[in-house]
């Protein structure tokens, strides 16, 4: 991660959110999975206990991190389920619909493309690019791939606010600040380089090597200790 | 995260690792990125506040991670790059190679073969399963793709140590459970389930629909604050 990656500066209040970390705002992902499930399951009130075992942590910083979203639980009761999920969905500003485009039409974005679970998040892709012109014009998922010269007009043309980044290392950087300077406001990165922004556009950087290497270490731990 | 996923109990020591969250040990993963980047770039010591900037977290949880190493760090020093990163190589247990399986051979799986990172960190992957009679006998990647009917002895025969599961929802839970019979220690997760694991197979989950949401938080937080 860069320092761009950080949450965005506080706007000078002395508010509990003005200093939320990257941590915080992945495990409030994380809530909202196990809080999805738990509510389609039928059950009404979680505790923090609960939460913090389905993440691996502990209490105090599940009720810490819930404290963002104002005074919801209830001592000696816990949280009610779709308080909760009402409460962290409008939080993460994911009641709404979200516009993304994709830049880099290979089995990466083909395979993003069919992920139903983006859809069902409000997430809606609106736009394709690439860079090789026997791509440009195909209809990929129902969409059309574009021309790296349209970024920017297909990108104000449909408004769109987050760009998937599906491209070559070596072709990240560049792809990304078209992106930047068709006005897209985040970028989801799956090429491993840490990619430079400015401050104002948000950056989530997904390096599929780290997560293996996640799960070699956790092998390597039990098979150890 | 289901609490299979947690990082196993301790064997009764009380030896400051036996408590590694599975915050910390994302957090080797991201330091050992970016001390590589360093070090390529000539930088011979860092600092516990260069990598906190680096991740977004202060010094002090930086110094406590990486005194789960041994005694690194030089007071007013820092800590030697290249010692860091040998000692969290081989910490993580990345300084031998490790081999696994994909099962599920569709867009996903295909980038993922094609992912040069992985081969850089030590991952070979050595067999591709799928359930469609089609893709069985097909060369993908310079892999022949066997039957899901092939796991177990195919597992045994390549001793690969863990698995990609890259297979629809549906799907998900009994190819686990087929790795998991097969002697497959750690399973790498793309479907976005909670998969049921016994207590001894490690378990990472990438679910995309969650590092959307948080790139749309990240621009949430960014617009309102």
């Amino acid at each position: 991660m860069s320092k761009h990656e950080a949450v965005p500066a506080n706007n000078g209040n002395a508010a509990p959110e003005a200093k939320l970390s990257r941590a915080s705002v992945q495990r409030f992902s994380l809530y909202l999975r196990h809080l999805e499930r738990w509510n389609a399951e039928g059950l009404q009130v979680v505790s923090s206990s609960q939460l913090g075992e389905a993440l691996g942590i502990n209490d105090a910083q599940v009720r810490k991190d819930l404290a963002y979203l104002g005074n919801l639980g209830q001592p000696g009761i816990g949280y009610y389920t779709q308080e909760l999920i009402t409460a962290l969905r409008h939080r993460l500003g994911v009641d709404r619909a979200w516009t993304a485009v994709v830049v880099g039409v290979g089995n990466l974005a083909r395979a993003l493309l069919r992920y139903r679970g983006f859809g069902e998040q409000g997430f809606k892709f609106v736009a394709l690019f690439d860079a090789d012109i026997r791509k440009i014009g195909q209809a990929v998922e129902g969409l059309t791939v574009h021309a790296m010269d349209d970024v920017s007009s297909v990108v104000r043309a449909t408004q769109a606010e987050l760009g998937v980044v599906a491209v070559p290392a070596e072709n990240a950087q560049s792809v990304a600040d078209s992106l930047v300077a068709a006005g897209i406001k985040g970028i989801l990165n799956f090429a491993p380089v840490t990619l430079r922004l400015p401050g104002a556009v948000s950056l989530v950087t997904v390096d599929l090597a780290v997560q293996l290497e996640q799960l070699a270490f956790l092998v390597h731990l039990a098979q150890n200790e």
